[in-house]
């Protein structure tokens, strides 16, 4: 009778840990998920262009992404059908000036829509981007960037996915939606965290308890 | 090996049969998919505030829904934060008058975000609606509408579901997402169509090519 106590007791604690390990486990593999704003990249010769011979832009704000930062400035980005003020210009520089900005955006500007991933703009849309009476036109370069995470090796391992794999995520929030084909993007420079734009955002009603799950 | 080749040739056939089937099943299950622009609906008490006594609304757009028409005339609506122009009129009148926005009309306009089914406005945000020098201040009634699938009772046998029920639907375009919990709405005057807001028919990049399926 002692022994089946003592056999109860243990049995009972083991399940416990079972569970707590179960619950660790189902938190490590939330995703925090960030609405990028719409934000430009600028190349250094852009740089030069809008802000004169030599200028370097000043940082304001680290980003979540390592290395990563907003900067003082703003520009303001000319379509055919109008125009958005203030938009914000994200640091270092890049070998080739970008324009991200939102499906939204693209119909207020009056240009075609390119849903690409970063980096990838070969023959996209063109855009006109100014500072005060200094002017730079982009012949291609304005996206809407496809949704990813970015994550480093080990956190890759740990939600058991690999670079350039797409995966289905699940955002858990007022108005739960799947974001099927999702870029994973792995680098030791990376640390998790999903990128959305604002219009999937506010598809699904993103607010600072909202994860995603890769489902 | 005559008796062979029949059944061959009758195995065939039907496997074609089947295979056509299974086709027109399959397209038989697809959603058509409309994005709600922001749109108002006027009690009859709420009309002759806007416009005058005895005042009828001009039907001007027949919708998806029958019965359902856009009207001639528009109005203003006003937060604490921002002013949206032109807001058309969805007719006929209703019982409460009711404001339908987005979350991106929400933020612009200062007000607080509701989520909610159509009709279910009790404590939501209070927003002023203008027409011209005439104003009514609505209580409530301002609401960022759930989306839903209208069908009716023939069209719910076929894919089988109920009134009232939530089922997954996900959207086949160049951003496939799969929105959970749509409300399936059952009522022999609807015409199968899924209703979504214009936040998350951007983050699908809806086009007239995309459809909606159940999973």
């Amino acid at each position: 009778m002692e022994i089946e106590k003592i056999v109860k007791l243990v049995k009972d604690q083991l399940e416990q840990y079972n569970k707590k390990d179960q619950l660790e486990q189902c938190d490590e593999k939330k995703i925090p998920i960030e609405a990028s704003g719409r934000h430009i990249h600028l190349s250094y010769e852009d740089i030069e262009n809008l802000f004169g011979k030599g200028y370097d832009l000043k940082q304001k704000k680290e980003l979540s992404q390592p290395g990563q930062f907003a900067c003082e400035e703003r520009v303001r980005i000319i379509g055919p059908k109008g125009v958005i003020e203030n938009v914000i210009i994200l640091g270092p520089a890049r070998a080739k000036s970008q324009v991200e900005i939102s499906l939204t955006d693209c119909r207020k500007l009056g240009i075609k829509p390119f849903i690409k991933n970063s980096g990838d703009i070969l023959g996209t849309a063109g855009i006109i981007v100014t500072n005060k009476d200094k002017t730079i036109i982009l012949n291609q370069g304005a996206i809407i960037a496809k949704n990813h995470i970015h994550m480093n090796s080990e956190e890759a391992r740990r939600l058991d996915v690999r670079d350039k794999q797409k995966v289905k995520v699940k955002i858990h929030s007022e108005r739960p939606i799947i974001f099927e084909e999702v870029l994973i993007r792995v680098n030791d420079s990376f640390r998790l965290s999903m990128h959305i734009d604002y219009d999937e955002a506010n598809a699904c009603s993103l607010n600072k308890n909202s994860y995603g799950k890769i489902v």
